[in-house]
């Protein structure tokens, strides 16, 4: 962890003497403690709705970052520097992880297609969209020295979304489409966005032209795939030793750090074969919440799905309570030498830029997604009021957005370039402003869209459903051969005409039939709603 | 994390381009591999009882020492090179807090008295003796070089004991007042010998007088109150905000978060203050369980318990399999420069020194014990072959002497220097020998001195005992003042007679009256053996 201590005048009153020796000891310990007093204050103001852990925490960052500022005479608003690797190792991989653990898998496998429409597909229109409005708008604001490659690492940096306030004022229960949706679109989101971001570090052009669009195409579709198909392994690994030599039977410990274990394994791995490593956790975490966490005591269990929740909920306030003290850093606003009106136009150019990124993708694809599903029955369907409650969810910009940009702008949190300073300030102000205003009309937003009396959509995973009971030939070994026949056209059929559902039908059967005996899970579906 | 690649010749075959960008985390994700690798053979020699998770994880470390050696061309045998820092701020203070965590507190308060005597008066004893006996027999084999503060620090390398080989063969239920001797000795031994290690570092002279003496004993005593004292506040405190707050009610995240960061803060307070953060971490653990722990939901209960047992686990595993590899290190052995015989002697003369110290405290502390305790039954007095088993406990040496040695002996594991290296390697014996010979001696030994169906020792904390039920009137109010009277009089001629017991008792029923309404715990002692 490199950190620094920056603002030693602070400290020189209380611990003249230890400065010397403890020169990282001191913001540390001040960092745990406004982490234990964000949860403290977080807790007292649950009670209001608008009020999320993330604004807490930001605004505590802020008030702090104001007290560091004075004292320190106007040097530094920060106890930490920023450091990539303790955000991209430490801190970045339990908040996805966790994600993939927690995130529900029958609605997340039920809504496997549009999920991945839209945190896939969606992150390319929007990073093209923004990366191509900002390298036309940008010149005319007067803001010049961006290259390509920088151009396209924004588009990547303002399509990461944090839709943690919506999902506060979702219910699940109510409905569990939406919620899927947007919860899934988030995380696969998160990590198409890295993704998309290294492939766009590793080009280095000047010019845009087909070529290296197929390039970045090229390399993001080779980074996706194995990565996570790395993630798979890890998790089916994990789940078949867990299985095979049943751990549990002398120690949950055990149980537990295997699973912890393999879990940074799989990101070390991906990082070590240059991969990405965030993905791969997440479907480490996916898959190892389908099966492991089957084969694994009842304490193993409860144990893992809290101890990862609390560690991605550290890194998250962590992460804010750095982003709301960072806003305050007096060096970057000064250092960007730019007219508050350009400052102020660029600013409204990038948060148009996310609206109409936005709307360019959802709608199109939600009606894309609703043809695919089209005899699902309206349960599958994305209304349009769910289409506008999916829009507003993506604007927000979080953790991610921070990371990235920091990482490519910044060396070590510290910048000299006016340029770069400017596009440092630029992602906090989106980050505080879309968090910040947009988080506060969140709920009366999805309040008036979706009034919760008025709510018919409420079945969407009912698993007694009709149409789910057909069965399938590849499955049904004990049948003769001539209904496996007519099943078989009759499964056709049902291909061309729901050709979505039919696939998830394919996946849940084969899962039942021979994944889930060998990797673990329960062996009906019955019994899958716990899951 | 200080870490090297020592061993790149074996690596280049697989990952030669790697190599610059990644020097860092090849050996990392090697080691994650070997801990699983760990992991798994651990559980499939659960069967045997001689072997424990230590010893397996020391062969394993053996065994890829090996290999590496031998692809590293006699170069090197280890993965990562000896960090200070990795050992005192990541491995050692989750150890120590989940011991102080895990402890059963009911058993630790009622045998408080002969656990601080074996714990604290007993490292003292063993110290003055180890460092006495080296002192003056090493000169007499040839080694020389040691300075007077060396020796003092030998003393408390080889007073910090390992009881995890003991505590596998002895049956809580069957003899509850030697297990919680066992178990507190091993804890509070391990933080008090850290606690000495350190107030020895800070004399600096090369004559020992009663002044120097006198100067560590104070050192020793201002350290152990006020590191005791920090992380009893740590514990308290934790418990009002939990208590006060009851912030389960939203969130059982915040709960545990709310515990780890409160106990990460009072180690790093402790290192801040020069205190001793291991000996914090422990008090803190203890006060957490024995006061938040029950303010907390079902879930942070279950998640704490195994989520830090997890923690201590991977990292006692991850410090054998380093010794084990280590113990391998052919530039150690080379360095040392005396003849097989000279070392021989050495390891003998220290082997036998901790025999002595052991038995020069064991038994007459034990006596003192049963002389304190003399009205309280037989179930709280120490046995003859009970102190034989408390003597054998602890004789293995582990993980702390290790660490301690490298500190005294080593910059970040390396040494040049003979007499450092000879040091080294004495002390990489010892525990190799005692943890593997000692530790495969103790099942017979144990099954020897305390066949289970003979042993009528089971009423340790027995709670229905007629004496514990004396009133004392400091706690009950609503009495007239002449019962008091009187009853003070019983209570005074009882201090007297049995004064280990009526503290404890008085600290019962303060505990009761006062503690736990405001720190929380089960209103009634009928509750607390579930603690």
């Amino acid at each position: 962890m490199e950190v620094m201590t920056e603002n030693s005048t602070l400290y020189s009153a209380v611990t003249m003497n230890l400065e010397s020796t403890h020169s990282q000891v001191v913001p540390i310990t001040l960092f745990v403690a406004l982490l234990c007093v964000c949860l403290v204050i977080g807790h007292l103001l649950e009670e209001y709705p608008w009020l999320n852990e993330s604004i807490t925490a930001i605004l505590i960052g802020f008030v702090v970052g104001t007290i560091i500022l004075c004292t320190s005479k106007w040097k530094s608003s920060r106890l930490l520097r920023f450091s990539e690797e303790l955000f991209f190792i430490y801190l970045l991989p339990p908040i996805i992880f966790n994600a993939g653990f927690q995130v529900k898998k029958k609605q997340f496998f039920h809504n496997f297609f549009p999920i991945m429409l839209f945190g896939v597909t969606g992150v390319l229109i929007s990073t093209s969209i923004v990366a191509a409005g900002c390298w036309w708008l940008f010149p005319k604001l007067g803001f010049n020295g961006l290259t390509i490659s920088e151009y396209l690492s924004i588009g990547t940096i303002f399509s990461s979304t944090d839709t943690v306030c919506t999902l506060q004022v979702l219910s699940q229960d109510e409905t569990p489409l939406l919620y899927s949706l947007v919860f899934g679109e988030g995380v696969v989101n998160d990590a198409t966005s890295v993704v998309l971001f290294n492939a766009v570090q590793k080009i280095n052009a000047d010019t845009l032209n087909s070529h290296t669009a197929l390039r970045i195409f090229l390399d993001f579709l080779y980074l996706f795939t194995t990565s996570t198909l790395l993630g798979v392994s890890a998790g089916l690994v994990t789940a078949y030793i867990l299985r095979g030599l049943y751990v549990g039977r002398h120690s949950s410990v055990r149980e537990i750090a295997l699973m912890v274990l393999v879990a940074y394994l799989s990101y070390m791995l991906a990082e070590l074969f240059e991969l990405s490593g965030i993905l791969t956790v997440f479907f480490a975490g996916v898959l190892m919440s389908h099966y492991s966490w089957h084969n694994v005591t009842e304490s193993s269990r409860i144990t893992t799905r809290y101890a990862f929740a609390t560690l991605s909920f550290i890194a998250e306030t962590f992460i804010f309570l750095y982003v709301g003290m960072d806003a305050l850093d007096y060096e970057k606003w000064k250092m960007s030498m730019l007219s508050i009106w350009t400052k102020m136009g660029i600013y409204s150019t990038v948060m148009m830029l996310i609206l109409v990124g936005r709307v360019a993708f959802v709608f199109p694809l939600s009606i894309i997604s609703n043809y695919l599903h089209r005899s699902g029955g309206d349960s599958s369907k994305i209304s349009r009021k769910h289409q506008m409650v999916i829009w507003w969810a993506g604007l927000m910009r979080g953790a991610v957005s921070i990371a990235l940009a920091f990482k490519q702008f910044t060396h070590s949190g510290v910048t000299l370039d006016p340029t770069n300073a400017t596009m440092i300030t630029t992602t906090i102000v989106i980050v505080l402003f879309s968090t910040i205003v947009f988080g506060f009309l969140t709920k009366p937003l999805v309040d008036h869209l979706l009034p919760s009396a008025s709510n018919s959509n409420t079945t969407g995973g009912d698993p007694g459903s009709p149409k789910e009971d057909m069965t399938l030939p590849l499955l049904s070994v004990e049948e003769s051969a001539s209904e496996n026949l007519s099943r078989a056209k009759d499964n056709l059929s049902m291909l061309m005409d729901r050709p979505v559902y039919t696939i998830h039908s394919y996946w849940r059967r084969f899962d039942t039939a021979y994944m889930r005996p060998i990797f673990g899970g329960p062996c009906s579906d019955e019994n899958q709603s716990s899951c």
